[in-house]
């Protein structure tokens, strides 16, 4: 679609050249040409300078910042998503029941195995002396490596590669859309989720663990990751190789953690942040700010018996007044002290 | 059964008339004619003035307290779980191994789409181009709307309805049974989760997030609702239209949660709470009690490398003592400036 | 294999007698003859006095512990991961799609339904009048109590055991992988993990809890124990008998958690740790070090508004240098009062 045509649909106003031909969108670092990316805070308006996007959805007061083809729009985020979701409808199976499970087009290894109950969809490629376990679902164009096994009940979604000795335990599933709302007026405007996730070589992924795939780009866990049980990788994560976190485990969207980092039960990584290597963060910590230096990292609430966890809980939510108080005796006594020379 | 035939079965003492006939079990609020409900806390008393409910089971201090017939038992709650018990039989499917997938009495529209092994059992119903993706499964009478997409693996239990354009994601579990039990000296009796799950229209739900059936009305999950992963949502919570909840929230039973409300990963709402509409709940934070204004709350222990949490975290421990010493320096030094003025 | 053949293999240096036959690895606790078990920290050695192992993997500087036949490896924890995946082979599929969801060998009882799609491998058996949902999978050898609920999509791997009554709800995993790896210089190193897992009877597992095998021995969980949605049971874990859990649990490998206790949503327990009978945990707690009281523990900083929760919780950082501060307050008021006597 030419940028004309695409405002002709969505509304927004074209500065440049309207004949501009976008078949995608793209993230300002990665985009190529014919993608469209989108500039949404201005903070990130230094990234315009080396973008290989094509053209550039914007606010007015940002127009200024590119001499990049743009569409000019109220909210750039809400516009992003109404084109991307223009570019990309949903994909449905063709109508009426289907009863084939595994696609005539799939390239399954000769000496792979595939349980009873599995579905194979269109394009998948799965290597040497894997198994797909029953009642697997592989969606269009995944590929398994070699000697994977995916244990009953594993859904991959479209699109997403995993490497070499790959093991996922059952009701893991790799590729689910990234959690990627815009916010239109109180109500979500769904943002596609174009990216897949990528799985490097020798990772274990453990049983009801999540991958989402990436918004633009991918979820990459790079070779040697462990993960145990019911952990959650938002999109766009990039996890370092050989790093290993045990259970529950929840990862927000865009966090980059190094290589060699163990992550302990149940803690919670937020978003955008970047973790270095050698890093090991304690059960049931939150991470709230990127983590430069090696090291280990803690912070929950030391349990007690309740009575004594009511009696002293409560006093943290008065600290700053206590600490006040420490102020006032510091300075009263003080005075008291001059006088007393 | 009346009223006789229950206490027959399952002791107690009928007050009023014995031949009121029962025929299924309902929540003080709700109860309709030939239902029973049950007090088990005198502070719902007020309750019984309004109940349309044909009989009670309380305990013999509160057979005072309404004039509708009643059966005394020594622990309500524990005879309740009983009675319905005796009410709501397991259904478990005929003997024997079955093989067809798709139960001849479900109406599915002609352009709606069946993924390989799904199964959909008597009475279900789905609307106009909605794809169930392969290995889903739909338990009896559940409805789905139009324009909906279950990914592959999606569980819905029997009697649970689904609006229109919602798209569910591998592995999430709509309608199992709700976490109730009554206890029974030290033992657990299952009370049958007899309510459903109510999902509104434009609702995302993430992989392998659960939603709890009701105990005796309905969970209710209103339009435009967007949960990540992992979510779990326990029965009878009520989730207000276009709340967003990122991975790994938990939802405590009875919670109701408001619109607009946005909540972080990994937090946590106890049961039967009350939060208002445009609330905020930051990543990792444990709600505790109803939430009236709207805002940003928080809570969560902030991280620190090891060894500084450690040496800090051991003193929240004694707060209460340190804010004694503070009083008492306070106190002294109050003294001491009398003497000095 | 003898010793002299597993060095061979592996390298190490066999110490007694060398053609002693070794068929599997076992724990300094339960091992039996013809098993090997390994020392990796010498706190354990004690345990070498009672253990039936034929052999044991040991560090150079233990190996005057024992008269046992023994392997001398540089890391005896590694050494072991490497044995046990010589002695204990992954198992694969056969080669091809297989199409045949229930083996020949499973033993079924007449009255017992198997819903469409699910699969039974080899030597299942199921109890009287037990129902295993559509697109449930057993792995071989499993076994199924009677008047079970298994309702659709529950995955059991194999050899796992399950007493009478049981109810798994959808997406529940038993018996997947335990979280156990040797670490190699910075790669992990799988341990297979060749135990199993056995519930007892009137058990219920909440929609997508995972409970781990054991890594050489069982994880248990006993009568009546009833385990809500989304939980993480580690391996070789032992709940006690009518323990109940909420959702979202997690509970670190080989802890042992008591009779009759409850644990809040979202609590963690963490490894190594026994819990005493009759002990609540408030929910989103972190249980640190073991109970031996009964009784209600609690840990979890309390909510506020944003504003103020951040005002107090960065000081929550430095509360050492505060107490620091009321030691010098007492201190120099101390001195003072006593010149003003």
């Amino acid at each position: 679609m030419s940028l004309e045509e695409i405002a002709s649909c969505l509304g927004g106003k074209v500065v440049g050249d309207p004949g501009v031909k976008i078949y995608q969108v793209g993230s300002l670092e990665r985009a190529e040409k014919g993608q469209i990316a989108f500039l949404s805070n201005s903070r990130y308006k230094s990234k315009l300078a080396s973008t290989c996007a094509s053209a550039i959805v914007l606010a007015e007061e940002s127009a200024g910042y590119t001499s990049l083809p743009c569409i000019v729009a109220d909210d750039p985020y809400v516009y992003f998503a109404r084109l991307s979701t223009l570019l990309n409808p949903v994909r449905r199976l063709a109508a009426g029941r289907h009863v084939t499970a595994i696609d005539a087009s799939a390239e399954i290894a000769p000496c792979a195995s595939i349980g009873a109950g599995a579905t194979i969809a269109a394009n998948v490629r799965i290597g040497e002396r894997s198994t797909v376990g029953p009642g697997c679902h592989l969606g269009e164009g995944v590929q398994i490596g070699a000697d994977c096994v995916l244990h009953a009940g594993v859904t991959v979604y479209s699109g997403c590669r995993i490497g070499a000795r790959a093991i996922l335990h059952s009701g893991s599933v790799i590729g689910a859309d990234g959690f990627g709302f815009a916010n239109d007026k109180g109500q979500w405007l769904k943002i596609p989720q174009i990216g897949a996730v990528v799985l490097g070589d020798d990772v274990e992924i453990g049983a009801n663990t999540t991958v989402d795939r990436g918004a633009i780009d991918d979820t990459v866990i790079e070779d040697g990751v462990k993960l145990d049980n019911q952990i959650q990788i938002g999109h766009n994560c990039r996890i370092g190789a050989h790093t290993a976190m045990a259970g529950c485990v929840a990862v927000v969207g865009s966090a980059r953690i190094g290589k060699y980092c163990t992550i302990g039960a149940g803690a919670i990584i937020l978003g955008h942040l970047h973790i270095a290597d050698h890093v090991e963060v304690s059960a049931a910590t939150v991470i709230t700010r990127s983590i430069q230096a090696s090291g280990t990292y803690s912070g929950f609430f030391p349990f007690d018996d309740n009575r004594s966890w009511t009696r002293n809980a409560v006093l943290v939510r008065h600290l700053s007044e206590y600490v006040e108080r420490i102020r006032q005796l510091e300075s009263r006594l003080s005075e008291l002290e001059k006088k007393n020379v």
